[in-house]
């Protein structure tokens, strides 16, 4: 790794500092600027500044363009993809807990980044997504399937409510989840939705789900 | 209207036909391809071939095209959103009744206009969607505002599940039709969601929501 440079820089740069901070802030910085502008409108350089880096130091870490999306697919959204889904394969929880789970985990994850539902949004959900087949073509589907064997079982049993549909949960949870987190902006301008948090969004979003998927199991339990 | 022209034209082009049909094919073949390949990427004389007629023949109905823009918003948008909240107007309906109607109203829209979940992600969800601002400073946000109200009163009466926010059930009915219709060619890449239909995707919202929304009531009812 090159740790010395010239002396001599251009006044006003900020100096580049090697290492894993500079690596890590630039993906920071990339995620922040494509979730708010979209990757097409942002150029290298202005990640670099937002990084506090010169624009050398992208290639430096990323080589080129392609390598940096390939970086933030892996290391920023495939990283929070099997956070989010490895509730389902602790085989031993309920039904209703690894939906709470998975709920809990993808409004915990938006929290903590506030970038993610947009750039979903932006591209990897819109047609022409710049992250769409690089994320699809490495997503662990095997999750979603063990997912959706283990919602037709527990449906098979009585154990969820009769016209759900097993293999459409999925994208229910991501429906009450990342869509109205990235969609905040159109909905907050209603006057009464302007105060809406993101704690009562994860409540509401569980309490629909477990209620609405789990009717028939707390009907029975009523009835024993 | 001129209905007589010059009987020279040049080879070639699709003779322009004046009236209401040019009109509605135009607005017809801009909400497919706005659809298919975005606003922005679909130029006017594509548009014009589409529907048939001269790229003249769009100047001759829109005069330009931000009043092109107008006319999808006003008479494909609008027309659809006013049709979807109508039922809400109905006072006298239930509030499971209203939220059944708003559900198979939006499916129903969107199986008559397979354009419209796709023109909904990409121009008007989206951070700069073209027809986003055009389309919201439109929005009759008063069926919006009477919806939460009703079903604020409805909850206040126990009628509706004690843990949900009634001023998200909106998103909510949004994120699991249009956002599920508007993906469809991301999940349809997982085997087992490649043969789900668009009722089996009606009847899976349709019970998610209303055993989800209203578990209290159907609890107080098998009480009495």
């Amino acid at each position: 790794m090159r740790r010395t440079r010239s002396p001599v820089r251009p006044v006003g740069r900020p100096r580049p500092i090697p290492g894993i901070d500079s690596r890590e802030r630039l993906l920071n910085a990339a995620v922040t600027l494509f979730a708010r502008k979209g990757i097409a409108a942002t150029p290298i350089a202005e990640i670099a500044a937002q990084a506090g880096v010169t624009a050398a130091m992208v290639h430096y870490y990323f080589t080129d363009r392609q390598r940096l999306l390939d970086a933030v697919c892996d290391e920023r959204l495939l990283s929070n993809v099997n956070a989010v889904w490895a509730s389902v394969a602790e085989s031993n929880a309920s039904m209703p807990d690894v939906v709470r789970t998975l709920v809990q985990r993808i409004m915990h994850a938006a929290k903590l980044q506030p970038w993610l539902p947009s750039l979903w949004l932006r591209e990897i959900v819109s047609e022409g997504g710049q992250l769409r087949e690089r994320l699809l073509s490495r997503l662990p589907l095997g999750h979603v399937q063990t997912f959706i064997a283990q919602l037709t079982t527990a449906k098979r049993r009585g154990e969820v409510t009769a016209s759900v549909e097993p293999r459409l949960v999925f994208v229910s949870v991501i429906g009450l989840t990342l869509l109205p987190l990235a969609t905040m902006n159109i909905w907050r301008r209603i006057p009464q939705l302007q105060r809406i948090s993101h704690d009562e969004l994860a409540r509401h979003a569980e309490s629909l789900l477990l209620h609405g998927l789990f009717a028939a199991r707390s009907k029975s339990r009523r009835r024993r």
